[in-house]
């Protein structure tokens, strides 16, 4: 990998699936594009859009800009589109059996391998094509399909024990879609995608 | 309302939800709380949570710290839960099928009144309770049902018609599932909740 992985801000990579999937939803009609087209569409500063662009690929010319196929392929490159990233999903109420049954995160090279749930009410039922497994199979799924990646859907209460287990069983990155903060140790990304607090800033708009 | 609720920060914003959620997880197991237990229980530092619970609450006392019940009230009434806020959701996919039956919700005072898409397929069918609408019928809803927030679960190639369509039926806050930037009007709100921009930093982080 390149050294400039590390060294892009977390800001940047949220924008640049923005710029990939702009790019791509071009189909074509564009042979070549600069940053200053994309920031335009995108309603973002042309100065950033250039920077974002430039940390992730060396094809940008003065004056030309981008040929697009070559920008989307470092776009999708640097992103891990083309690599596969196996997760496991804990927790399979609504929002776990939404996330199993979505399709779009194979594009970023996700690939949800197994759906875990404490109870016996869900284990054994199918979802997204896959059965629900009783958590004492997390252990040696983790492990048979190298998994990386854990997606947590359960209960807020149960977060934090089903975080140890992940951490346990050699997870690095976890995607937390329970409202509730997760101690991890040193080395292991939480990402938090609490709707409560979207929630929280929209209400706060309406009601000023 | 307080004035204070337009100087709230945003990050302020968003971790008010974590520490309402806390405190009703304790189950009036502590009649009184301090920042400090907070800070220790969710893994944050101690002066934001004060400086955080200070923004929204006048009951906290030096030494005494807050009294739990009371703190949960004013986070309540600061964060809206007791007052009805409808929603419209336009997009009724694996994603919009899942908010729409998806029960946290309510609890942050947010009911999703109707549901739209596009599609013959979809409309007329039944999900989390409602009936799909056409989206001609969309007008008539946010106006009988006083609608102020839109939910845009649409393929992102529809986000920006869909929150054209919204804003000019007045809505003021729009919380955006598409992957893709929306350009709205002074005064309307986004909010974006870009899963592929979370997966991105999960998956650089496993890259490196």
């Amino acid at each position: 990998m390149k050294t400039s992985e590390k060294n892009v801000s977390i800001q940047t990579l949220r924008r640049l699936p923005v710029y990939l999937h702009y790019l791509k939803s071009l189909g074509g009609a564009l042979p070549a594009v600069s940053a200053t087209i994309i920031a335009e569409a995108l309603g973002l500063n042309d100065v950033q859009v250039r920077k974002d662009l430039g940390s992730v690929s060396g094809s940008g010319r003065p004056k030309k800009g981008y040929v697009t196929s070559e920008l989307i392929e470092e776009l999708e490159d640097f992103l891990g589109c083309n690599k596969h990233t196996a997760a496991v999903l804990l927790g399979v109420g609504n929002l776990g059996r939404a996330l199993l049954s979505y399709h779009g995160f194979s594009d970023y090279g996700l690939e949800i391998v197994a759906a875990f749930d404490s109870s016996s009410k869900v284990i054994g039922s199918a979802c997204g094509g896959k059965i629900v497994l009783p958590m004492s199979d997390l252990e040696r799924v983790c492990k048979s399909k190298n998994v990386r990646l854990g997606i947590l859907t359960v209960p807020s209460a149960n977060a934090q024990t089903a975080a140890d287990e992940l951490v346990g069983h050699g997870i690095k990155a976890i995607w937390n879609f329970a409202p509730s903060v997760i101690k991890v140790p040193e080395g292991v990304l939480v990402e938090n995608e609490n709707l409560a607090s979207s929630l929280a800033v929209l209400s706060n708009h309406l009601s000023v």
